[in-house]
């Protein structure tokens, strides 16, 4: 593996205790910091990504989860399998209420379609492969082109070993690019979940919040061909067997303990501009938050007497609040601090730096001006086509996915557009089988209709001609007009049948063009227009990607030159966070703080027999009884439920396992709190806590709902 | 000084850090553990109680304050000075909900009436003198009555020096007593009140609650003759100059920081037997309480559209409130405690060391024995007369302690009984003259009417029958026979006119005798069995005096024997206690915890702009506009408003002075918390936290008050 000038970086001394996202192979070089935090164990023996613990840790796309037992046992969040348990509900049998116990391997059921457990297996620095030598000449529409070809081709190499997916993922913001090899396991089978009174307890009104008693926390199990490869869902199938796995803590874990979290850290924006901080802050997330609330209350109200529709978005909704929460809360920690004028401060700073001497000018001023202009262009594009992105019916969005996919399907595979390859056409299958138990035409027509009205309602030259002539879309429309034009579009559309969707799979370009389809149709007559808008974002892109970068290595430089380290911004790739277990000064109200621990009797306390804080009867009996078995803490007098912790997560890092000093389990992260979730721009460390489920609690309630089966498999029993 | 047997104990360690409510005296003993916490003094300078700081130590009889210029300016709370200000409002000048600022001397005003500043001039061990070899021997009656007279003999010979209050004060359960002498300031005036919005902010809501935003302090002036001498108000009194004055703290003050209150603690319970413990908890407190409720009930009922009995009873009312939820707290606490188990099982600890060896069993097993059957005597009587008691009207009682007075008067003064001796007459000069000021007919005859209720209804041999006779009282009345004799009673009387009720003081026992006022008659007529009853009830006294003393000295060896010492249960006398400013880890609800200091951001966050939240407008705005002056602490980015300390305080010591690690003033004590006054019986350091006001609170809204002429007196302008 090439050492870059990053990694070079991390040998000085770090300004935050318990900030940053750090590549396992850095762990060596914060060696001191770790051992000062609590660390047990050697953190040269933490870095190694194919041995233990990073080999223990996989990937759900989009949660982590880790390998708990020898036999592909995997425990993640009950929010990241949530999906799966919604899909395998139905109103006669509510798995979500009453959770799901698989009492012996044959009565696991298959997780939702498109379900993943990616086992990483290698990571290799790229760079000098991604932007080779003529790619580095290159610009606009180019460069995107030669970058995307040279991925392709070591992505090419890579999934050559099957049953393994591959993955170039940029660093420092396109500075550097590294090659993620994983193994796809196919075959998920949900095993576990807790009714959700307790693996969703709270809901809503205490997500993002503390104090917290969320039991979220579930298991999948990895199931591979008999030979051990990666196999689609098979009845021949086996429980796949990692090369390490996790076991759980004997000792007690306190205030103060070291912590780790290893997972999967989706994006966080450390790194960015003051622009691009701006254009977030006061206008996307303000629109963003806006647009979900409508969505939600559409949902919400479409739903109201469908129990079965209920199901079918109960995993979308929960998103959306998820998401919506969170955007709300950075608003209002951005409305409360300096954040943007620090921010603008330390561009001037960098600028000034930039600008002191001959050598920086002219290895960095002409990008430096550059990327400020091109984020622009960006922003005023972006916000142009905001009404009309959110106009887009979920069906034609589709069809225009699979119709660019028949398109691309005429080429060769490696001169496909990439996202469009043979590689990605199960993720298609899985989108399109997936529909069938979340989409209902009730709820997306009033979706569509909500947003045609705020697109069609703008003048007529803020709107797009082509997308108007493809959706009969006239100038002036009224409300009812609008209305009557939609449903025109699902009574002229087979989509809403699962078998015509999944027809599309397999369709030639010149069978789409045939299609008498509504949405086919206006995929199709829209296509020249998707390309060239596709063009002049990757023109963009292009220079917008060479500015950039050379803004971080300019950034990366500055940083070093006062001493200062840097780690890469979250992508979704293996991260290790590490800090204790602690409360906080700042609660939620002024003179209190945050305790450390929660425990039983606060979820007596919320427990109100129904909606969010519907407390299984079973568990309020046994927490009234006193029955904490060996769970019990004396200190708290009770058993700890969840904790917060200095590690610094983000969105990817639910289901994140959480080790001790001598990396055993203690507990899976699931969660931040409102105020501090700007941390994903903006670091905090007075404020910034993440939330666990105590390993003690889960084990608790699992031995409480008869759980033996796998409480014996972790090796607890 | 004696140096007792109690004070010897304490050279041997403590158990309870912070726990302890130490005579001044005893400072230099526990020198390590003050040492530890972070004095910075000498605790020897700190031991003597007429130099700096005890000598600026003051007692208002109920609450304690502090000089705080070398010009008798006094700090205490507001809640202490409650009384006054009520007695100086009315409804056109509301001073409660305005506040009061004399802008210079002249416009100070004259405090309640009864209002006095004691000043601790000496403290001397008298043990020997009120159990002298003679009563020593003596029991029951005989032994009340001698030790009665030894006091009494102290105390005159103490109170020759004109213008002082000398005391008796029993500590350990009446095993050893000691004389204090106090300069007796009669002449108290009110010189500034915050507005009631800020002095009592939270009201009843807030009250033993944390967060706390009360900005509880107010000031007093000591005034005495121009020749220096205690002296009744007058317009040519000049200022008290005390000996030592307090100073404000220069430093900021912060989490963990040294602190000692200094003040006089009412009353403790912590060396109470496991009987006293059942009664108290099981039987008197769950009674107070209902008693109390339906109290404040009746004169809320009685008040609510007359202004003018509201502010009569707004002192009595809050010092219901107040009395009702500490006790309520106790209630709660105990039910969720092992208090009644552990205190039952140290009592059978001491038990069996007592009966360990012949010594033991000589010197303490007969006592320990007799107190129980005399507890238990004790209770019953008290259980037979609580209904009684409840039913007993004002103005009767007033009239029974006035007569009672006359019947002393006509004595030489040394024979009289204690309390109704010439020294005692000012008392009940002002108690009658209060009077005008606290009582309104209509709120005492629906008060009478449900206590009456209670006992009327008992049968007939569970009521007095001298009592019944005495009042009308007859077997069977119904509700409204009640109230016609209650109106009976108050048409046949002149108390309810202040000249009547003065008259009384000079009235003799002919006069009294021949009085046709109703409460005055029934008063002669129950002379005869109040004096029994008392000689009773002063039979059983002597007896439990002499047995407890014997059961806390064995208390006393049995701890030295463990290697434990023993600091006196409060009693109303010069206590000091340390420790340190300190949030804590149990907060309002699980997972939640208590930090150490509000900010002024909670005043703006609880603000409603009427009743128990009524923040003025001024300091709203004040606060918006981050005015905060020189008293801004950077770490909480506010002004601090009130803290939290591991003091051991209670009822008493609010107002008391609270110092920091050079002994200057850093806060005033004002409050407990409800979870935590159980500690008056069953110390808690994990809960007992004491609140104080912020002494830089104080200043800034002294400062928004324009209280500029008392910041230049206090030396902080």
């Amino acid at each position: 593996m090439k050492k870059s000038i990053l990694m070079l970086a991390l040998a000085s001394s770090f300004a935050m205790a318990d900030e940053g996202m750090w590549m396992p192979q850095q762990l060596p070089q914060i060696a001191t910091e770790l051992k000062a935090a609590g660390l047990e164990l050697d953190p040269a023996n933490l870095s190694k990504l194919t041995e233990f613990p990073a080999a223990a840790i996989v990937s759900l796309g989009g949660c982590s989860a880790s390998f708990v037992s020898p036999n592909g046992l995997v425990a993640t969040n009950h929010h990241c399998v949530y999906g799966s348990i919604a899909h395998n509900s139905t109103p006669e049998n509510d798995l979500l209420a009453n959770g799901f116990l698989a009492q012996q391997p044959g009565d696991e059921v298959a997780a939702a379609p498109g379900s993943r457990i990616f086992v990483t297996k290698a990571v290799d620095n790229v760079t000098d492969q991604v932007i080779d030598a003529k790619t580095a000449k290159l610009s606009g529409k180019k460069r995107v082109d030669a970058i995307e070809a040279n991925q392709k081709a070591i992505i090419a190499g890579c999934e050559k070993d099957e049953g393994h997916r591959c993955t170039v993922a940029a660093y420092y913001g396109s500075l550097e690019f590294y090659l993620i090899k994983q193994l796809e396991i196919k075959d998920v089978r949900l095993v576990h979940a807790p009714a959700e009174g307790v693996g969703k307890f709270g809901g809503d009104t205490d997500n993002w919040m503390w104090p917290r008693h969320t039991g979220d926390y579930s298991f999948y199990r990895a199931y591979v061909s008999p030979e051990g490869k990666s196999a689609d869902y098979s009845v021949d199938n086996v429980p796949y067997k990692p090369d390490y796995h996790l076991t759980l803590a004997k000792d007690g874990l306190k205030e103060g303990d070291f912590v780790m979290a290893l997972g999967y850290p989706g994006r966080t924006n450390r790194h960015r501009l003051p622009s691009e901080v701006s254009d977030t802050f006061e206008w996307a997330y303000p629109n963003t938050v806006a647009q979900f609330k409508d969505t939600l209350d559409i949902i919400a109200r479409e739903t109201a007497s469908n129990k079965d529709a209920e199901l079918k978005y109960a995993s979308r909704v929960a998103g959306l609040n998820n998401y919506m929460k969170n955007r709300q809360g950075m608003l209002d920690s951005f409305a409360q601090s300096d954040f943007l004028q620090r921010k603008t401060q330390e561009h001037q700073a960098l600028t000034a730096w930039v600008n002191s001497n001959s050598d920086n000018k002219k290895a960095y001023a002409k990008d430096l001006t550059a990327i400020e202009k091109l984020l622009k262009e960006n922003q005023t594009k972006e916000r142009a086509n905001y009404l009309l992105n959110n106009a887009t019916p979920r069906l034609l969005a589709a069809s225009r996915a699979l119709y660019r996919l028949a398109q691309e399907s005429t080429k060769p595979d490696a001169q496909r557009k990439a996202g469009f390859q043979q590689r990605d056409i199960p993720r298609y299958k899985a989108f399109v089988a997936g529909m069938e138990r979340n989409l209902d035409v009730g709820v997306e027509k009033a979706l569509d209709l909500h947003n045609l009205s705020k697109y069609a309602t703008l003048p007529k030259k803020q709107r797009n001609a082509d997308f108007d002539k493809a959706m009969g879309i006239k100038d002036g429309m009224s409300n009812e007009q609008l209305k009557s034009l939609i449903d025109s579009w699902y009574a002229n559309s087979d989509l809403t049948d699962p078998a015509k969707r999944t027809a599309l799979l397999d369709s030639t370009p010149q069978q789409f063009a045939q299609s008498n389809d509504a949405f086919v149709k206006a995929a199709v007559a829209l296509y020249k227009t998707d390309l060239k808008r596709e063009a002049e974002e990757e023109e963009l892109a292009g220079k917008i990607q060479q500015a950039y970068a050379s803004y971080m290595r300019a950034k990366i430089a500055f940083m070093q030159s006062k001493g200062q380290a840097v780690y890469p911004d979250a992508n979704s790739t293996l991260r290790v966070t590490y800090g204790n277990v602690k409360g906080r000064a700042n609660g939620n109200e002024d003179g209190n703080a945050w305790a450390p621990f929660t425990t039983l009797r606060g979820i007596t306390a919320k427990a109100t027999g129904e909606g969010e804080f519907n407390a299984p009867q079973k568990q309020l009996d046994a927490i009234k009884a006193k029955q904490y078995g060996p769970y019990k803490v004396e200190s708290l007098n009770s058993v700890p439920v969840n904790y917060l912790a200095t590690l610094d997560i983000t969105g990817g890092n639910s289901g994140s396992a959480v080790l001790n000093s001598k990396a055993e389990l203690v507990g899976l992260a699931f969660d931040g709190t409102l105020d501090s979730i700007i941390s994903d721009w903006d670091y905090n460390p007075d404020n910034t806590r993440s939330i666990q489920v105590d390993h003690r609690f889960m084990l608790w309630q699992m031995q409480l709902d008869g759980a033996d089966n796998l409480l014996k498999e972790m090796g607890v029993k």
